[in-house]
């Protein structure tokens, strides 16, 4: 009977899963996936902020935790940018994503490589280490919304 | 320039962050959090589950790809679902989530743990081992569901 009920549910998951040559069903998901993954970022790369700013207490464990989530999340959203996902749902992303790939591919290599740096810096426990390597990771952000993203 | 740029874009970034008080600044954002972790995980878990039910050719890495994620995203929910997040934005959220808060952390702790297993289980690269493993969680994911989970 567990089997069973496992099976429904594995089905009912497949009938959400991405057909093999895309890894979305439909632009819907993809738009929800990466606004999802940013969100989520957002979120935790906020609390770091409110740490770095002084608008809550410096707590090293916590910093580490949301920036390790910080750098994993910032792996996610670019697959979900594929052909055909410029619409679908409500969506901020400008058409330059599309027209302008090669720009776009380094500001989000970019922001990748700056989440690293800030879960290297909220490793060593220091908030200096940290406030730098925030402020050089809300640079990223900020350049790519400029760039990329509707007002 | 630059350096001003990345502060304003901090503060922005804490204007959206948690008070000391509580991880999230209103109910909303627990909430969009909570399902945007969800969603995030649900595709991932999708995607196996096509490898897992010959919908999708096996794919080895991508299953631990997946896996890795459904693993680090399983853990990310639950603080989520704090005292007020009942209302705040639609949510499927059961009130038994509030008034059986024990049973319900044993959900979400099996959950994660199942997740654990699946990502174990996709690192061996061997289907079987990912199809049980991944036959496991989906059970975990619907009895949840069917506890604390509007339909």
């Amino acid at each position: 009977m567990k089997k069973l009920a496992a099976f429904i549910f594995a089905a009912a998951a497949v009938a959400l899963s991405a057909p093999a040559s895309a890894q979305f069903a439909k632009s819907e998901d993809a738009i929800k996936y990466r606004q999802s993954a940013f969100f989520v970022m957002g979120q935790h790369f906020g609390r770091i902020g409110a740490m770095v700013n002084g608008k809550a207490p410096f707590d090293a464990k916590a910093a580490q935790e949301s920036a390790d989530i910080v750098a994993v999340m910032s792996k996610l959203p670019w697959e979900a940018f594929g052909p055909g996902t410029d619409k679908g749902a409500t969506t901020k992303a400008l058409p330059a994503i599309w027209s302008e790939q090669a720009k776009y591919k380094e500001h989000s290599d970019k922001l990748q490589a700056e989440a690293t740096k800030l879960a290297a810096a909220a490793k060593t426990g220091n908030l200096d280490n940290l406030k730098s390597a925030f402020g050089s990771a809300a640079s990223s952000c900020k350049a790519c919304h400029d760039n990329f993203r509707a007002k």
